[in-house]
């Protein structure tokens, strides 16, 4: 116990008089001063972002606050209904499906990408940046194995987010490698493959938030940050208009109960 | 299987060109448009904040994002000891514990000013205001109960964050009833006990959020929101420099085994 | 600091060579001469059960496992489809609709039937209990509000678990005063009422759990522990013949999109 | 929604008279006549298990029921402080932290094992299992890494676990492929590494499930249903000797507030 050294923290502490996070005073230089998508960059990278910075995660943010009825949703709701009083719970609920299937890609190619720039650096130059997404894509596509980024089962031709984050990266200078090196990724999986896979929403964001220096292991925390955002609209329609309740008494009605056969499994 | 009003849902679309959310079309008019906080009121209001009213929302979610080393973030952080590479149930462990102890005071307040201003109607005077007041903190004075919104374990004097809500309510023109409802009840009380008790943050949260629109049954979901950013903050501290498992240890060396008696419970 | 009396427990404890349970060596004292349903016992009454109390115990627990594809069950299945790699992700969320809509019947029940117990007490005697009964459900009658335990929307003639559980209870001597209680609730209930409703198996759990001794704020929890059996039976199947991804294909192609009007909310 | 065969479930089902589980009628096939634990098996395997297969199962449950104040259990103890009224968020909390640091070992030991056992096969010999332990722990010794299901940061010559099982497995003739491969893989890595490693209790629990036939993806929830079991007892103790609170206050006094570096992160 002679050692404390652990439990410091630099996040937040207050005493009778003041409040402070990430060493400002709550009241006098955040509240009032920063928006929410500051003071969440604040609290991750441990300084206040540019306004070029502000306004790239509030559209990574914005473009990742909802999918629709996706499996993590239709959980959040139908814990609603068996817990309305509850909203911890299915606001809870709604975030823990996000993991390999759903939302994992964010990290996914966030993660390929940093370590095909791991594998180009010291350099970084366009061209070794070009001859790593070659040799990753070639082998993936060998094995058969989906290139993290590509591809969408809803928007074949083009995710509408991807121009539009582009645009919005370059329109205020925060084009990063992540970035930088997604696109050519998507180039090089063209000339391979033979045809066109579109970035997809998830890729794009998952390259941003890594440009704007989210650590890799934190990207999909950052990406159910928005999708809170999402899960308290579906619950505000859940209290006005309940879904969960009419689905589970539709899916009691329309299951066919079939007993396991004697020494299944 | 007729009526399917069930399965309607104003959230959100998507078809292979488009994403829509809350009726506006994603990438055009919301990515690079709002702000996340923006989007946040969008989806539990239902229509854009104006520009004051995103103020006091930022304001608000900025003053509820972190409140140091609680209860809920040291089982967030605990959590991820054991399963660091599930970020979601990590977040989800730091959000359950959002019950009646902690944060439940947003909700308390909004839903005590909420009964409070319904009593006070139709006329909703000032005098009408401070009467219902009047009589809710003398009942709850003579039954020894607490007031929702007063009194604070730390800020015994003020809350720091108390003075600057109202004065970015006051200077938006979003000072609403509620707000200037929980001024009057601390005024009351002051007279009636003979000493003043603060109007705590949480309090003025939930007062403000009300005033905001936002449904009292969702308020602690706006709260969580806000935490979940300052659950971030922590998560990215906890991989930097770990809590979790000295904890632990220390926990393990330091408790004491005291078997049960025999017929003990 | 220098009071830990907050830091002593009589759970669990381990040393080199030996791991403790609630005073008795795993290893040789429990493991293999008690069953998990005792262990259960034990771990919430401090003692282990007599033959009669396992009986009745474990009978509970197998009525309680599962209840089909309920919203808790379908809220975890979907949560496995996002993230079936974070099966304790799953099962939390199979948990967390445990409210006071499901689950909650348990609680409620034994709840009730502890306050009018303690109404009858220190009589206590048959008469005493009637007119107990006979007051609370009168005033509920009146009042249009449900009566704990009575009542079941698909077994509405009888629910085959509660007979049961009467018959192993009486059968092992274990007919305590909640599940008495209880009885005597329905017969009252029909008296007034003028038609029968049926102790449903929840309502009978509750009392059952009650009589066994768990302490009401833990009897959900009780019940969870049988739900968490039934949620791994679920897992299975969902791994063998996935219900998850073909729901939320279904729904997102039957749900209609109806954006909300300009100035809803 | 013509191919509604996803829409089959063989776990349970119910109508007007009747409750059906796993294909046996609930309240007379399975009530008073089957365990908890035999109940279990059903779920997860399709068929009840046999009284030697029940004696091992019951064994393996009650040996992971609790550790003592792990981080999980910190967790769902810190959740019931914030939340004690939704006693199904303090459980699910207290799951959460199952993944690769906790518990972890459970599955990772099976999983590990199964892929020796498919190598080995369809021989299966003893002397092909040897060679392919041989090999597996040759290249992990190697290569630095751990081998699964051996050692232990407490019990470091014997966890008095895991001759207990083995005990119990031979006795009801129950010592499958898993256990007999695990012992191996002790013996090997003795003679390789020059010093004796102990078998741990986890290691040795995910063996004997996968020889009872639970499937590896769903052993981890095996051990969270005997967790849950832990977690009870935990949470009983809570209500009368509360920790997390006192534990709160503790590290509220004790931390260090450090406030990040300008620029940091």
């Amino acid at each position: 116990m002679s050692d404390e050294s652990w439990l410091r923290t630099g996040i937040g502490a207050s005493d009778a008089d003041s409040i402070t996070l990430m060493g400002r005073d709550l009241a006098t230089e955040l509240m009032g001063r920063v928006t929410f998508t500051e003071v969440a960059f604040l609290l991750v990278r441990g300084r206040t972002p540019s306004p070029q910075e502000t306004r790239l995660l509030d559209a990574v943010l914005v473009s990742l606050a909802d999918h629709g009825l996706t499996p993590t949703v239709l959980a959040a709701r139908l814990t609603h209904t068996g817990a309305p009083e509850s909203i911890q719970g299915a606001i809870a609920a709604g975030l823990l499906g996000a993991g390999s299937v759903f939302l994992g890609v964010v990290e996914d190619t966030a993660r390929f990408l940093e370590e095909l720039l791991e594998e180009a650096a010291p350099d970084g130059s366009e061209a070794r940046l070009r001859q790593a997404a070659a040799r990753a894509v070639g082998e993936r596509l060998a094995a058969g194995r989906r290139i993290p980024g590509l591809g969408h089962p809803v928007h074949k031709v083009e995710d509408p987010r991807t121009p539009r984050i582009y645009a919005i990266a370059e329109e205020t200078g925060q084009l990063g490698a992540h970035l930088r090196l997604l696109r050519l990724v998507g180039e090089v999986h063209r000339e391979r493959a033979g045809r066109r896979l579109p970035i997809n929403g998830a890729g794009v964001a998952g390259a941003a938030l890594a440009d704007l220096g989210f650590p890799v292991e934190l990207l999909r925390g950052a990406a159910l940050l928005a999708r809170t955002a999402g899960l308290l609209g579906h619950l505000a329609e859940e209290t006005r208009s309940p879904l969960g309740m009419p689905l589970y008494r539709e899916i009691e009605e329309r299951a066919v109960y079939e007993p396991p056969e004697a020494g299944d499994g």
